[in-house]
């Protein structure tokens, strides 16, 4: 952390301001004088250290971070990719092409079932399903809730594949652990309700955290940090479109958040071009990018009637267009090398 | 809401949904069938459609909400302004201006003491302070919790000045209602935490409702809908600054938001020019641009030791800065035909 | 300049690289050698270092600005406000509250003079009035030209109200000044128009420069500066919304933008309420919340029939709404200790 | 277009409007007659008709277009993909991949001889160079000018490639033209600087028009038509990444527009992955994502000495790691069914 101090700061304000960050965190302090101003520059661990404490001292012109305020979830203290294998084999990361497919709400057991088999036969691993859903409007259907795991369960039954479900309270937690949900989504609106992601860190279960509307990349990855800190080490960042001024689509997907997240950090990334585009057209292309950019798997809104469907029909696929999507995108996943059969 | 067709639509179809949609909806259907295309006018209570069913229909080219998709908050719906009172005759609404003052987090009971103590001195009705705080990383201070709700009771019980106080998980509310908190926050973070919400409309305490970082002004109102639909009738909007490109500021401060709120909804509108702009020379002149647009109240950061404040130091006036700018806020809200003393 | 070279960075390289700073830019290089990295400071003139040219440098960590890279219109080397006075003596800056006031679009000689006229009665000092209208459509209404700034001449003849107008090529300087046009307005679509204010900065003429849709404060300075360096000292900043993800607005009125320029530069900054909101009855509490901010102007659109206007309508006050508004910010701008009669 | 009018409008107030409508443009207007209020559906070319107008009638609620504003550029009246082809037999569109590559700036003969050399010799068609340089500040280096246009011409001599070079100014659209160059380049500041676009649009010479920072696809295509309009039917479009809050990476490369141009228009769309992300490590992963999203070429910044580069170091690949790019590129686009060798 290097800390520019004003013109004016006195010899003894130094003195008084270092004693005070050496005697509160675990750190050494340089100090450079200029002829104009003084530098310091902070050794050590300052990821405890806040920069609004530092930037409200009167005599502090700017400060800047140099190292990373995440540690667990730093690639630099965690080299190797972390994978994520579930006890029937799936992976997401580790070179392959994970595709988690499925309705955007659980709406009956014909109509999981049915989606299921047809996932499952064009070549996803999981099946992703919402059960209880976060809607803007209080009217709105509110999924099927318990009734929906339930559904979900009988859904795996049939097909073998994992279930991805979203969770919107730590409450709920014990019903998703019962139900056997095998990876817990974290939806973009509760990315920083910090409450349920202390408690999704005491669990072992993966947890597929995605990045919120408006949330940086440093952001996401300081949520991550708050299930890794909590003994969770299973997660799954997911990128799926952040919020800007451009009204065509639903949300912009941010490509450039792949390779930059498999940079800084060892955790897997998927993507969903479902919610990014918001279109269901514009699904297959965005996928496609997905997989070009290095996305280690992508989450795909599937449904058997998308103009029936009790929400987010706009951008489902058919499972006839699934169908097609998942073969183009595992031709793309070969030619990038990747590990897909 | 205004439905139109696509070019090659047949009278079979457009027969087949409008059944489908008076069947489904308490709605009457108009239609008008031009040369080129057929348009469909729904008229009744429209909230309880979901746009995405309707855009997900093969033969939709596009559809457009007349009314409003929130009824509680609707001023069409309740024209008189919703105005919240405290036991103790401290109101939001209504007229007056209602200052909320106090530090960001509570951190001792001499600190959030001697700050109530000034704030109230110099105006302020309402005491603000953090017992459970929302922040970016794992690693940083993270409130009293408990602790500072009984020390805000010891202020409260000092000076008379009601508590307003952020809650992060619904399994709080009790130990909320417990010690006495007065008005509820919701911070950004959760304006979207549907579960938190409809757990905030089933008490009877008011809830300050703060904007989300990317919410739309149709988003903060649905989500104050919930808490309406459950029952509490008394919701205090709050805007707080939007995420920009700009990178001076913390955030944006949407100053349109107030008076475009005050116009759509009869809920009251207060303003956070500390955490809109992150800086603490520019609380005042964005508190009187607030007041100028037609707030009814302001939440603002006072600490007695801003470079020793262990959160948001950086936003946060002294008392004396405080002094001073209640003094100009009040002013101009004589200015402006406030009913002020 | 502060620079954070990467640890395994070699003496030698530092050394060739302080070299090749000292011998290229007229700055000294301190260097700090901490146990992990070597930190440079720049002391000097820093503003024309490219940060581009720094952070290519393989061994370079993190590049960050100390100084601002305008000079010019930068407040600190030059405190005093500012004033732009006319030859007629209307002023902008300098503590009064400035209204210019008018159509969008000239339409005719009859419409300019009218609402010339009219604004001059409730109190604008200046009148605005498109001749050349930059417009997203090539098939739109493109404004009247060069006979426009004629008929702008006719309504200052008859009013004498100075006229504000938008230049769009630098080919049309020579008929803008030919006609009297007392102040060049450059438009949001132009702030980054370089050859555009490289010939504005040739003439003596006072230029109202719009912020781009999405230029940060720092941009709008840094055009500014292209103009100030080229010889002409008269630039009005104008602060006219920007682009966010929010669609009930045309734009979003950064009004944290007004004390910032205020305090970072000494020129004046207006306001445009009218293109901020692009709704008609935004623009009075918009104009409130600005004058209580510490804008020294505001520039409004006003139409003597905004169901007709050619451009512009839904945010154009009628003269009616003008008066109105017009008293209004004049008793605001009292309120605040302006220079108002 | 669909225009929803206000429930209290009256009868006579319905047919003086569509009286108006009928008149000024070559449309019919249908009405409808709802309970609550009535819609009209305007039917014909309302491409010529300003929503602004509509809007600003007192009587009308809200505004729809249902046809897109732009005609030239759109496919629905062009359904063939346009293909740029050059004297010498390069093309832009029609099924390969076009590679643009060269120097941020020219800088002298042997840079840009050299540059050119080595990445015809990876594999590009085209050589870019600016010339002409758009810089925030007016301190920075501004580019060789006509200088670096007879630099261009040698390096084209030199090698056969033709030049793809940015204009600021519409005064220098003939120094362009004698000095051959084959592509004239409307950078992203200038994608509305309507003269200049009218300029191009009658010159025979292809137009690349990048994207505004924070411009709408829709207006790209609408700054397209000003071009097309004026005759020159030779535009690609270029998607160089927007403006958003994410600070990592200069701007967000927004893939999704590249399959959106795709299909609302009939011109060819590159991709510039080197501005979009401002980081050479992030140019390979955003140009494989971008072809495999459906680009029809990339312009990429290489430099021989980036560290030495007197604009845009930072971004630039070298010239090594430019062949290994191209390998892959050329690779994925192969296995993406394109027709390259």
């Amino acid at each position: 952390m290097i800390i520019v101090l004003k013109p004016g700061c006195t010899p003894e304000q130094v003195k008084d301001f270092t004693n005070t960050l050496t005697n509160e965190y675990s750190i050494k302090v340089n100090t450079w004088v200029g002829t104009q101003s003084t530098v310091l520059g902070l050794i050590g661990d300052t990821s405890a250290i806040d920069i609004d404490y530092i930037s409200a001292q009167d005599f502090v012109e700017s400060v800047k971070r140099v190292q990373e305020p995440y540690k667990k979830s730093n690639r630099k203290f965690h080299p190797d990719d972390t994978v994520i294998t579930l006890p029937d084999g799936q992976k997401i990361g580790g070179g392959g092409l994970a595709l988690i497919a499925g309705p955007c709400s659980v709406e009956s057991k014909e109509q999981i079932c049915d989606i299921a088999r047809r996932v499952k036969a064009a070549g996803a691993q999981f099946l992703r399903g919402g059960a209880f859903k976060p809607r803007t409007s209080p009217y709105a259907f509110q999924g099927l809730k318990a009734e929906g795991l339930e559904l979900l369960k009988e859904a795996k039954k049939e097909t073998g594949l994992p279930i991805v479900t979203e969770i919107m309270s730590a409450n709920h937690i014990d019903m998703f652990l019962e139900n056997g949900v095998d990876i817990i989504q974290v939806g973009a609106r509760n990315m920083q309700n910090f409450d349920l992601l202390k408690e999704l860190g005491k669990v072992k279960t993966p947890i597929l955290l995605k990045r919120g509307l408006s949330s940086t990349i440093e952001e996401l990855l300081m949520s991550a940090e708050y299930i890794l800190a909590g003994g969770n080490e299973q997660v799954i960042l997911c990128e799926r479109g952040i919020r800007t001024y451009e009204t065509y689509t639903r949300n912009t997907l941010d490509i450039s958040a792949i390779p930059i997240l498999k940079k800084l950090s060892h955790l897997p990334v998927v993507v969903d071009p479902s919610h990014a585009g918001g279109i269901a057209w514009l699904v297959e292309p965005l996928a496609l990018a997905a997989v070009a950019a290095g996305a280690d798997g992508l989450i795909i809104e599937v449904h058997n009637n998308p103009a029936k469907a009790l929400s987010d029909g706009a951008q489902s696929l058919t499972p006839d267009q699934f169908d097609k999507a998942a073969e183009h995108l595992r031709a793309a996943a070969k030619a990038f090398g990747r590990n897909v059969e």
